[in-house]
């Protein structure tokens, strides 16, 4: 398999850079091939915005999806882009490796979504969920959280993990494609002993280790709605 | 009341700086005071970092949240954060006004959220949800998407809007204290008419008028929670 992992954390000597490391090494050692992308190690550019096209379809209006499908089209989009569109065409499985800022994405990480994940390339027209242009590779979402495990879940005080993380799983991965397997958390992280974070990278690998055997989150299908996507009879 | 309203859109002339344009015209004819930070035309950096803090607690090893409620006590953090803290604080209504990006907030207004909400003034050990730093202020999240309603909704190929938007509504503005109102949005706003554009502003400026009748959505509280915040038995 070839390999992305995209890392986003401010601290360089962070347990979740240990949680990418541990990726890293566990997938080599199974002869997989592996790039990262370190995103605040690249200084990458979060913003959408019209300096992302070299030339514009309509210079006087940006309406960014059509620009990304046209600039992907013409190879006029910002290279820092292209260079990490190609990353994630190349790679079967996609890793996003962050820690957990306002039960969502770090705006660094935030912002390679909204760049990268092209219009015309991962999605567009009818091609989104299981239709979606990334259909056939896997995404992991790995992360670390400060919060305890018993504060999420049914009835818990944040509710489900899985819920939090929706428009991540669901509206992103699983809108372009993805088979999204079950997401690696680290909990309370800030808090725990050396000897509980070694647990966990412990667990990480042996999870990595068997990842061929996951199945895949279920989310909608394509082939469920009508034309419209007003929702066919059961 | 005092008015922030944060608004990201990349294009100065979309649709959403129209709705913008409206609340600010609408709250002032009420006699409201509105501040807008418009975080393109302001080049915000949304990238949450140690270099957010002139001098650190720890200068070898940055957590975030802490260098945060430190550098807001000691009056060392970065001055656009604190200019945008001031706005914060000031304004008894909070209204989030964006391009949904990826069933969320685009990154810009991401980074404004993880730099802005700083631990110990927003949030803190047991200082969030109904106990949050903000409890007392409104919060509405305005917002327009390309999607058309019916493909929102219980059973619908999205599911329900509220339900991709949970990490903002609830583990964002609810978490800090907000009373949340319902979100406004502008479906399909790509695809649509100039009539079918004037009539969302037309019903977002009487929305506005009569904000004051609106019961906010319902989230956790803490006295529903025992200290290690396991449910109480209901």
């Amino acid at each position: 398999m070839n390999v992305l992992i995209v890392h986003a954390h401010p601290e360089p000597q962070s347990f979740t850079a240990a949680l990418r490391d541990q990726a890293r090494s566990t997938l080599e050692a199974q002869g997989h091939q592996v790039q990262v992308s370190d995103l605040y190690a690249m200084n990458w550019n979060p913003v959408a915005s019209a300096a992302d096209f070299a030339s514009r379809d309509n210079p006087d209006y940006l309406v960014y999806a059509l620009e990304q499908r046209l600039g992907v089209k013409n190879q006029s989009i910002a290279a820092d882009i292209q260079a990490e569109l190609d990353k994630l065409l190349w790679a079967d499985l996609l890793i996003l490796n962050f820690p957990v800022f306002w039960f969502s994405v770090p705006a660094m990480l935030k912002g390679w979504i909204d760049r990268v994940l092209v219009s015309g390339v991962c999605y567009g027209g009818k091609r989104f969920y299981d239709q979606g242009g990334l259909a056939g590779k896997k995404a992991l979402v790995t992360l670390t959280l400060g919060g305890r495990e018993h504060m999420f879940g049914e009835g818990a005080i944040h509710g489900p993990l899985q819920d939090m993380l929706r428009p991540l799983l669901r509206g992103t991965l699983a809108y372009v494609g993805y088979d999204v397997l079950e997401p690696f958390v680290a909990w309370h992280v800030p808090y725990i002993s050396q000897e509980a974070r070694e647990a966990f990278l412990h667990s990480y690998r042996q999870r990595l280790q068997h990842l061929a055997d996951d199945q895949p989150l279920v989310f909608p299908r394509l082939d469920q709605f009508d034309e419209a996507l007003y929702p066919l009879p059961v």
